[in-house]
């Protein structure tokens, strides 16, 4: 459909905020004497304190307050209020537990996440793990009484891989989870075994990813402190602020509505702002020096080990294919490795295998995931929430297979696309909307497929090039799986502009915008008439749970379009009221009330306003407060096209052309979706060719938890990135959207495999396809 | 009626936060860097700037900008964004004029305040006319600035009275209002001339009152920047910030949405922030420098002449009163100085008779004000807004009649009270409550009046004593004058709690603390569990004109509870469709839901909150978003009862005891209550015994602009206020509340007026009694 603002390229309404500098962040909040928190953190990935002694560091000037385990709340803290740490509990098993995933909570027990954490812990399950903490004066006192806090412990046996955690007799890093196992369980559909039977072949592959890490721009950083009305206030670089506010009051035992979190500008998150990291123990900072103000800002190597990664898989794939390429049945055994504790945990397993089973309707599907602990830092959600592992796993088989079969690559992936209609048995969602053909077709010319194709067929020599392909299929939010609730709220000014508040968190990645021309359309409003509220507090937001799982654009959106048309509903009636035409007669354009049949103007908006402002009897400013629950889900679909030019003698990889195409349905905003997409494209190709956290094998500690180390693809490394859109509109989405937040993230990294696979004949099932691995493949292969 | 907490003394809710130094006023938003506005003011009364030049005050390092009229917007910078100032208007009236009263904007044109104001102005009207401002680095350089401007004037005749003003031939102070007068016209019910035929008796009296002012603790100040959004976003300490919002956008010449005003804790007001004085040039200065902020706060010199004063008046009074004491006719003309602008000007003198009328249902009463232009500061609104002026003429008035009929004062008060079911003919206003008999009872109870009055009767010597009373009556915000729209929003928490977000301004008066105990009362809290948002912001805050006419208890607590049954009403309409309990069996208590007949418990409060939040089904957060129009009034009255020891020697009056009984309805919270009327009654002192702002009867110079000689009661000079109530609940009011936040000031000038005249036999017509003036009628008197 054609609208006047929603799919025009218009200027993001932070623009000036961000290029100025007046776009304050949670660091810009910072007070004058304000107290500064630091963490202790282990260095063994495994052990137990045996004795801790902090009274060195607690005499030391400047000091305020030093918190171990054993000042932080039990379950007696529960009914006293804030303002007293001090409960002295030496067992573990008296304190509060809790999970720290950003997922809106659930009435039903069973579906929450695992509770396995303390605020701070007396036994070590990570290097890094938050042992001690101290609040002092300023920030070199506070390292100093770090390093004059005594503790010994009782060093155990690092479990550095998910073999080593699932070996008999590994000692156990969480009592209450047998072998390490933190979950297990995925789903079936069909029969795999029959269907394996029925096949005229059945083909193998393994494939391997990598830990990576975020490395959004702004680091964790919080400050908290207690208000007048001795609430905990916490100001955060968050996404979910109504969840910070709920697992701070859990993890302190403490009512939800005492704690209140205020959300600034973000400078990125991808997954690991949709996690309470650090606000638990900011909160429980404040608490011990009676509610000053205290900051907690994590390095960059604090931060790198001590908030989340995303979890490394281990695939096994079985399918069954006929000759003709109809795939029969595939069974996708997996191993996720979690790290020290849940979090997100199972859910990022179980999410993997919930996206991928829309892409390729194979009548028989089996998925067997488990999420196993070990002595690395936590693995959370992170851009994909294990998509990019997944899609990584089969993309490379399905070329694999290809390969086999001597097919060509696309028929057969076509022969097994999803197609409109599909109602995909175990989750009921129905298929709307699907333009993953187009997305193909549109790459396939983008990149020049045949041509190239045909030109690489006969290489030899130091450099050779290839193409590949990779497709992916995502949701938009969280629905069956979880509860999708989201508010807006909508005030018409006197001038008939508009303030929109929002729950939906804007973290870098335009939704604010997005949502303004959403209202803008509705209203029949410039750009510049729609002010949006950008931070959220949640003492006044409307009730969202956040941004993650690509939601937002498709149910906040919902929510929006929903409080735009009730606000106009209400104009109308106004309207109605002013002249008696009745209102159904009426609709909004170009800041006016207008005769639907003819557009022509009847009373301008601001007429409208300011009697509902002003008259004598009928004066009820008009605003809209809604909140919506979106029982429905939208699947998009993409894929990339890429061309890699491989160096065997350097085992250097160069991405020639990169193209992604994507199928979100209703592009709001065409040039803020190009941008979303360059972000996740050249996150995949950090994630394909250099990307990982790299640890000890025996002893469990970091190797490069820093970003001169860790290879993160630099502006030098990225090629130009080509992006398109098959604009295959969503009936459920509002104005036909679909998700575009993780989408660009997930397909690169097979797509670049398959192109070297192409080039080289060398299949690559393990991330990252760095020179020295590339080096090694093909000396294995004998390429060199 | 008995309530849970309304009608309890409960702690006030900015308790903590004002005695820890938490509470942030406009001046702790203060940012690093900002620079500094700083006006120049005129010297002269009356005076034509002839030529203005600012160029050696630019060239000062440090000054960022200078502003003169010459700068200031004309109307063709209506269409202009902000960001630029710099239109040359050599002509005054090419520039846009503003009228600065908060009030309710009115779709009528002839129901609006006069606009008389520029920014800056060419022509000086009074001493300390802004004539000119400087934006610096800070404010030594700012006033160094402030000196280098060289103005040259055309020195007009300063009129210093409203004599002077009135007499043929004065200079006009503006152009457009002949015989300065700015408005004139009262109303008349019945014929006065008529009852005056019929009456027993006709008895004249004159009586004057003197400028005074606010003297608020915390001055005017504010500051002001461009957002990102190229918005004006000024932070203020003001008591109406939507109304704020709009006159800088009306001074400015732009768009009411491109303004946005915040107001943070705000250290008193009584009516002088409920004008807007500095906002319109502070938002200039911003625009003037790119946006940078700016603060502009004025010393308590300058506020004391150019922010607002209570206006002074002259009334004659005339009363046609039967030999039995019934009053047929009053007949009260009024001169009231305004001062140099318009401000409130003539509602001031208007609402006096409005808010008299109510108290002696006279049948006839003619009520013949004019407000007159002088060049002295702009008189606008001051708790009372008219009454203090016109009870203290009639209520000395009515005690003249006593004394020469030889009857009982409070007799003759008696005889012509007003009673319950008295329908105002002009405002046809019922009386549905009236609690003065029972007022003066207690009063007299309190003081033992008629044992004092017959103890007094014959003295002599040096120090005598006398008692003395005064009634009033008032009303409960504006209703039917102006417009009475009130907002307030609401949000349940998931542990039961709830937020209270108003548009209705704290301004030290105790409403958060009020409307949170409304918010209880209705859904069954404790104090602890509703968090009010107490910062007003125009982007956020539901829609309310804020605090002024006494409206909030009454008019924004009507909105209050109107959120409250909502909310209830949506928490009962869960639970029962958690129990299939019908809803109308349901009653809220104690943080549960409750059976209405038995008070036995059903579900908590805090289940159907996270039902409410998290159900999969029916998940809707439970909020309210209401606005309300009170198309109704209520009559608070009360009454002064005074005991006095005069010192006939010095002239020194010391108040031995004092009373002030109210009769406001329902009293919310008795000690806040008490504590407004201790405030109210030692403003009453004020005006009755030492303060008056002096004036240069030639040049029209202040001189005692200051705490120092500006004579305010000190704790030393305030008795013991005594206070009591008599709850008239008013069927109208939420809870059956009436006003209370003006009232405590309007009787004690005339009770201690009459005291001194009983203990002394000389009457007083004019304030204030201050010993010079006290001993200057005694002599005339003879006394002494």
């Amino acid at each position: 459909m054609a609208y006047a603002v929603v799919g025009k390229s218009v200027r993001r309404v932070d623009a000036i905020a961000k290029v100025t500098g007046q776009a304050k962040y949670t660091d810009d909040f910072s007070e004058r004497d304000m107290l500064v928190g630091k963490i202790l953190h282990s260095p063994y990935a495994h052990a137990i304190i045996k004795t801790i002694d902090v009274s060195k560091a607690k005499a030391l000037p400047g000091v305020e307050a030093v918190l171990t385990y054993k000042d932080l709340p039990g379950n007696q803290y529960s009914t006293a209020l804030p303002g007293v740490i001090g409960d002295v509990l030496e067992e573990e098993e008296e304190r509060v537990k809790f999970g720290t995933a950003g997922h809106p909570y659930s009435l039903d027990p069973n579906h929450r996440d695992k509770e396995d954490r303390h605020i701070l812990t007396k036994k070590a399950r990570f290097v890094g793990d938050a042992i001690a903490a101290v609040v002092a004066t300023d920030e070199l006192i506070a390292e100093e009484a770090l390093r004059l806090i005594d503790v010994e412990y009782e060093v155990l046996e690092a479990l550095t891989s998910t073999d080593a955690a699932l070996k008999d007799g590994a000692p156990l890093i969480h009592e209450d989870s047998p072998r390490n196992i933190l979950a297990s369980g995925g789903f079936a559909r069909g029969d795999v075994e029959e269907a394996f039977k029925e096949s005229d072949h059945v083909i193998e592959g393994e494939y391997e990813t990598s830990i990576v890490q975020h490395c959004h721009m702004e680091n964790q950083t919080s400050y908290a402190y207690l208000d007048a009305d001795r609430r905990i206030v916490i100001v955060t670089s968050t996404q979910i602020p109504q969840i910070v506010r709920r697992i701070v009051a859990q993890a302190l035992g403490i009512s939800w509505g005492r704690v209140r979190v205020i959300k600034p500008y973000v400078g990125g998150g991808f997954g690991n702002k949709q996690d309470v990291c650090i606000e638990p123990l900011n909160a429980a900072m404040t608490l011990a020096v009676g509610g000053r103000p205290v900051k907690l800002e994590l390095s960059r190597e604090e931060g790198m080990i001590d908030t989340r990664t995303r979890h490394a898989f281990k695939f096994k794939i079985k399918t069954g294919i006929n000759q003709d390429g109809v795939i029969n049945g595939i069974h996708i055994s997996a191993v996720s490795n979690t790290g020290a504790y849940a979090s997100h945990g199972h859910s990022i397993a179980g999410s993997a295998g919930g996206k991928f089973r829309y892409l390729y309707p194979a009548k028989a599907l089996k998925y067997d995931p488990i999420t196993v602990y070990t002595n690395l830092p936590v693995a959370g959600a992170m851009r994909g929430y294990g998509t990019p592992q997944i899609f990584f796993a089969f993309e490379s088989h399905i070329e694999d297979i290809a390969k086999k079969l001597n097919m060509d690559p696309i028929e057969l992936r076509r022969k097994n696309l999803v197609e409109v209609g599909y109602v995909e048995p175990l989750s009921k969602n129905k298929i709307m909307s699907c333009g993953i053909r187009e997305c193909i077709d549109k790459g396939r010319e983008l990149i020049k497929w045949d041509e190239k194709k045909t030109l690489y067929k006969e290489q030899s020599g130091v450099k050779r090039r290839g193409v590949g392909m990779a497709c992916f299929s995502y949701a938009s939010g969280t629905y069956p799986v979880a509860l999708e609730v989201a508010g807006a709220r909508l005030v018409l000014n006197q001038d008939g502009s508009v303030q929109l508040q929002l729950g939906a968190t804007e973290i870098g990645q335009g939704s604010d915008t997005v949502f303004a021309q959403m209202v803008a359309e509705v209203l029949g409003l410039p750009m510049d008439m729609v002010h949006v509220v950008s931070s959220q507090d949640t003492d006044v937001s409307p009730f969202d749970t956040g941004s993650y799982a690509s939601r937002q654009t498709y149910v906040s959106g919902m929510a929006v379009e929903k409080a735009a048309r009730e606000v106009k509903e209400k104009i109308l009636e106004f309207a109605h009221r002013m002249t008696d035409i009745p209102a159904h007669l009426l609709d909004l354009s170009n800041q006016s009330v207008v005769f639907k049949h003819s557009g022509e103007s009847v009373l301008t908006v601001e007429e409208v306003a300011m009697q509902s402002y002003y008259d004598r009897i009928l004066a009820k400013p008009i605003t809209s407060d809604v909140s919506n629950n979106a029982r429905i889900n939208a699947m998009p679909f993409g894929v990339t096209f890429a061309e890699v030019e491989v160096d065997t003698q350097t085992g250097k990889i160069e991405i020639l052309e990169i193209y992604n195409v994507h199928d979100s349905g209703k592009i709001v905003n065409p040039q803020l979706a190009e941008g979303q997409v360059h972000g996740g494209v050249s996150m995949g190709i950090g994630y394909a060719l250099s990307e990982q956290l790299l640890f000890d094998e025996v002893t469990g500690k970091p190797l490069n938890n820093n970003l001169l180390d860790y290879k993160l693809p630099t502006i030098m490394d990225t090629p130009d990135i080509g992006v398109a859109f098959v604009e295959a509109e969503d009936p459920t989405g509002p104005f036909g959207v679909k998700s575009l937040g993780e989408p660009p993230v997930i397909s690169p990294a097979p797509a670049i495999r398959n192109a070297v696979l192409d080039a080289t004949g060398v299949a690559f099932n393990r991330l990252p396809m760095n020179p020295q691995r590339v080096f090694e493949r093909f000396k294995e292969a004998g390429l060199i």
